[in-house]
């Protein structure tokens, strides 16, 4: 910590991991100077001439809640998430360290996900109750949006896990998304409870159990449940739903790539194209995961949100107004609340 | 058997379980139909009073390469595949019986594919060197499409088995698509090859082995390469693949019906949307599944494939002859000559 971090102001802000992400930090402050315009008090956790030279770039930005906390380090995009044990000047490790001393609401970073996982992990500890933490994030569906995790916290995982990660996304999209009596899906490859991988079998009992006791059970679904948005949650072990995050976002880029092609492809669909242009482009906003800002890492003890390494200002900005929300709904008293032992 | 079973004709047909899948008969008799046109004899399997009524209703096929097997029994969508075992006489176990006689090239079936799986391996019988039959399907991707296994025949597996998939895909590729040197990927959920599940790490240490005795290893690749058409084919467990598959096709046709919706959101884009409807409707024909026709069941001894239960006349008939493909370029021999132990 140097001498530019602040005494904790009347809104606690948001500590943002400012040297974050395929972009470094243009995006980190553009994203900031919006949030901070919408209220949103931010501190800018990087190298501190290169902070305040990107901050002088943006007019009125003195004026707004932004303060630049100096970290020396970065823990690079093809570094190892391990480092964040030995480097505890990595801005990261001092975003975390700012949750955990009650300085700062929550971390936010675009940079490295097993980083930002493992230092949320050490510094901040489990909450009571949960065995691991997952990533929760959206995809867009027929309904407005349907909630998945875990996308990439654990590769391999237990029945249990998934009963946990159930519970806490009832609780976080009750607080954090107002949806009251989430329902929740167990992702597999056949509808009937019968059908699945060995690890479905045994949570699906699990889930079945709990169902009306903090969590609202709907059963089974499927890969096409996901856009149409059968359910409101769905839980899934790390390595499917990474999967699907990517094949999801991966598939949404090539066929609307094959859409504009096919509008190119003659005098008469480009004259058409022009005519459709507009009704498109609020369809492919609709799929841009910058919509979302960022994930959350669910479990710990502490706000922990986790972008896309390419997010843009407008990711930035919608993560940090996310994680705000979720400091102000209390969420993380209502998960440890929810997940007591009983 | 029946009177009507014919003897071996010249070039071997292939049996089609004409009474499976969710719209009955119909379908299957006009693929039959549209197959047999096109040079591929047929056996139709299925109650046969019905089969001879629906053939009355097409034109002139009388003289083509048609013959009706009675089969007193079907086994309903809803039933379980295990009644396989019990039940002689459903079209299903007829059609891998005459597979199993020489008397068939090959069984193709769009009904419960829990009980074609089930019928074809107590029939056929798996062949030397592999544990476990898998699916192969193929998905459309940039480069034309990607060819992805396992799609649910095997919801948890071993490693051994990925790769040994691995090499029956590779073999598949060439034989029947004529794709020399074709690329296998191990689905993952990270490039680096220490990221994955325990199942991934110890396959991709196998197909590492095995790169250049029989497969091209690429190494892994993520939800997002399958569109992108990062490698011919992609190997995964029953699982993930069947998760992928079904999210693949759910998310197409949201999507889909996403531009739809906005082509028809004002009278501007109504215009726009005549100009380029048949631009877009080669697309949504890229996307439909009735364009392959079925999967294969690649590991039996004996050419058996599974299609969608929905599958439509040009689904039957795109199945019919893809299995006269692969039949008349010895696909089960070739298969065998890879696997045996060296």
């Amino acid at each position: 910590m140097n001498a530019e971090a602040p005494d904790p102001p009347a809104a606690l802000p948001i500590a943002l991991d400012a040297a974050g992400g395929d972009h470094g930090i243009a995006p980190n402050v553009e994203g900031a100077v919006q949030a901070a315009r919408a209220g949103v008090p931010v501190l800018l956790v990087g190298p501190r001439v290169a902070l305040h030279a990107e901050l002088g770039k943006h007019a009125g930005s003195a004026g707004l809640p932004l303060t630049v906390v100096d970290a020396p380090d970065v823990i690079g995009m093809d570094e190892h998430a391990s480092d964040v044990r030995s480097r505890s000047g990595a801005s990261i490790n001092i975003c975390t360290r700012l949750v955990k001393e009650g300085q700062a609401a929550a971390a936010v970073s675009m940079g490295h996900s097993g980083a930002t996982m493992a230092s949320a992990l050490l510094t901040l500890g489990r909450i009571r109750g949960v065995d691991r933490p997952a990533i929760l994030t959206h995809l867009p569906s027929k309904t407005g949006f349907v909630t998945l995790l875990d996308v990439g916290a654990n590769a391999d995982v237990k029945p249990v896990y998934l009963a946990q990660w159930a519970r806490l996304a009832t609780v976080y999209l009750r607080v954090v998304e107002g949806k009251e009596d989430p329902t929740v899906g167990l992702l597999s490859i056949g509808e009937e409870e019968h059908k699945g991988s060995q690890l479905v079998l045994e949570a699906h009992a699990l889930l079945r159990e709990q169902d009306g006791r903090g969590l609202r059970f709907y059963g089974n679904v499927e890969g096409r449940d996901i856009f149409q948005g059968t359910t409101d949650i769905v839980v899934t072990d790390g390595f499917t739903g990474n999967v699907v995050l990517k094949l999801a976002e991966g598939e949404a880029k090539v066929l609307f790539g094959w859409v504009r092609d096919a509008l190119g492809s003659s005098l008469q669909t480009r004259l058409g194209g022009l005519l459709v242009r507009g009704a498109l482009r609020g369809l492919a906003e609709r799929m841009d995961p910058s919509t979302y800002g960022a994930s959350i890492l669910l479990g710990v003890r502490g706000l922990a949100f986790i972008g896309h390494g390419s997010a843009d200002a407008r990711a930035v900005k919608n993560a940090l107004l996310r994680a705000s929300r979720a400091h102000q709904a209390h969420l993380i008293g209502r998960l440890e609340a929810a997940l007591a032992p009983q």
